[in-house]
């Protein structure tokens, strides 16, 4: 389900299309410099922080599919399906803030309960 | 921000004031009998399950915050900040299908790491 009126949903969706179809780099296109991330672990600052933080989930996403989007100029949430190498099911759901054509805050919701299962069941510490 | 042109929407928003509101059995109006609810944890199917696992969790709720609303007449997306007793911060992400007044789907998105990092220093197994 999807709603094309906002310029910020644009945005998202565009952000969205980018890092799901395997051009992360053009999804960063989409991020302010000094965008502020609210992550399940914590709050990441700066472009390069978050880069650090979605680029190796983008290298490990086998599938995704969007599940909803809506927005309007300001504000756009969309949830989504990924199924990753290490955890198969592993929806997430982002608000996003833009300012002029950027993604300057997100709110970044998943379940991080099978990454550490899958982590610690390959054997890591 | 939250836009109120769709009736799943409204519906959505319903439900979750009233959840949050320590009125749960309010929020149960608005589901229906046979919701099919996909949650962290697995698919829940119908009303009484539904209440087992939404039930516990309002009765830890300490405090809510809605963070964004979108939808239109079918479909909504509703993302909120919640304060629970054992975890401070656990943020959630809902998106609801409403046929005739009633949630009849439910795709719940949150962080069940904090959770299980809560119950295993309580000493539970």
């Amino acid at each position: 389900m999807t709603t094309t009126n906002g310029r910020a949903l644009e945005i998202a969706l565009a952000y969205h299309r980018a890092w799901t179809g395997q051009d992360f780099e053009r999804a960063m296109t989409y991020i302010a410099d000094d965008i502020v991330c609210q992550a399940p672990a914590g709050t990441l600052r700066g472009m390069e922080a978050f880069r650090q933080f979605m680029g190796p989930f983008t290298q490990i996403l086998t599938a995704a599919k969007l599940i909803a989007a809506f927005g309007d100029d300001d504000t756009a949430v969309v949830m989504y399906d990924a199924d990753t190498v290490p955890v198969s099911d592993a929806p997430g759901a982002e608000c996003v803030t833009v300012v002029e054509g950027k993604i300057t805050h997100m709110r970044i919701i998943f379940d991080r309960l099978p990454f550490e299962a899958a982590r610690k069941s390959a054997g890591a510490p």
